[in-house]
């Protein structure tokens, strides 16, 4: 590759770059001092574009990369979709991971037992946040569950806002409740720009599961 | 937990939801009907949110789950930024991780030396481009370098545009170039809704880095 070429409207004078930046620098070294507070922060990725799930999974991996303690429960997906699950299993014991859903709703066409496997991982769910072992707690799509009113709000409210005191815990899926949204520290709205599947392109091993 | 108290406005009869569901079901198996293309996506995680870098390694966590090989450049990260180099590094030698970069330019306060740094990063970037033994290559924060100029555009969509067919591309950062949007087949914008840092909390392990 040859070395871009000089642009006089983006490439300033090599001082008046170092100046700039300089109290760029000196404006967020400023704005990162007093931020003193350590606590388990609960993160919530909503929103109807992609990546909810798989930034909760960058956080777990970056989370055992510092030899923290992760447990993830998926509430929508079930045990049969499994790359992730595979690739977080060289991880073991520092993570465990629960694919307790039955598919979508309109996968299953059957209200009961959606309600039965939502219960089942609500329970897991809060043997994880009771446990301060787990440093970083996963809830995937646990929005879906709570949007269709198979889970209580006030139940899950409950039980995050009693966890211990250093956990972070990371809830996916869009049409976040306000609760949530309101009690969260971090929000990120994911939003479509572009969708493959609109250009006729089917689903693909490493970007869609 | 005790069930969720029966609601007439979401809950349906039973043979209503099946009915209903069934409908829902239909109409997206038709939708994913016809959905036959299989090809290398270009993936672009933009927007000033969260979760751009993570929903990458996300992708990255999936696509080793599946067996593939994955190649990641990191423009901006240095080489001591390493949590999720202590993850990856679990998967070698299926997975190869380069932070080429020397921070973000208030923290360099060079400009000769982040120039250096970007043509050093787009070297190893063009060579995992070139080589169709990548099933995934991740290239973090070049939309960064790409809009301070410290990589000509062109090249880059090049670059992009002559990679093996079944080569999955994932590019991330804020303020994606809009010729990059254009080529790109699948685009989430990352909207900051909440931020902890705004509330006093400091940067902690497994969120921020």
């Amino acid at each position: 590759m040859s070395p871009p070429a000089p642009n006089p409207d983006t490439d300033p004078a090599p001082a008046d770059h170092a100046g700039r930046m300089a109290r760029k620098k000196a404006a967020r070294d400023k704005m990162m001092t007093g931020k003193t507070n350590t606590k388990g922060l609960l993160v919530v990725h909503t929103g109807p574009g992609k990546g909810k799930t798989t930034a909760a999974l960058g956080l777990a991996l970056r989370a055992l990369g510092h030899g923290m303690r992760v447990g993830i429960i998926q509430f929508v997906k079930g045990a049969r979709d499994s790359a992730e699950r595979q690739a977080l299993e060289r991880f073991a014991p520092l993570v465990t991971i629960q694919a307790l859903g039955e598919g979508f709703t309109w996968e299953t066409q059957d209200r009961e037992r959606d309600l039965a496997a939502a219960r089942r991982a609500w329970e897991s769910a809060q043997a994880l946040l009771a446990d301060p072992a787990y440093a970083m707690v996963v809830l995937d799509e646990l929005n879906i569950v709570l949007r269709d009113a198979t889970l209580p709000l006030e139940s899950v409210m409950e039980a995050l806002a009693a966890r211990p005191a250093l956990q972070h815990v990371v809830i996916t899926g869009r049409g976040a409740p306000e609760a949530l949204i309101a009690a969260a520290d971090l929000v990120t709205e994911m939003s479509l720009v572009k969708h493959p599947l609109k250009a006729g392109i089917k689903a693909q091993p490493g970007i869609e599961f």
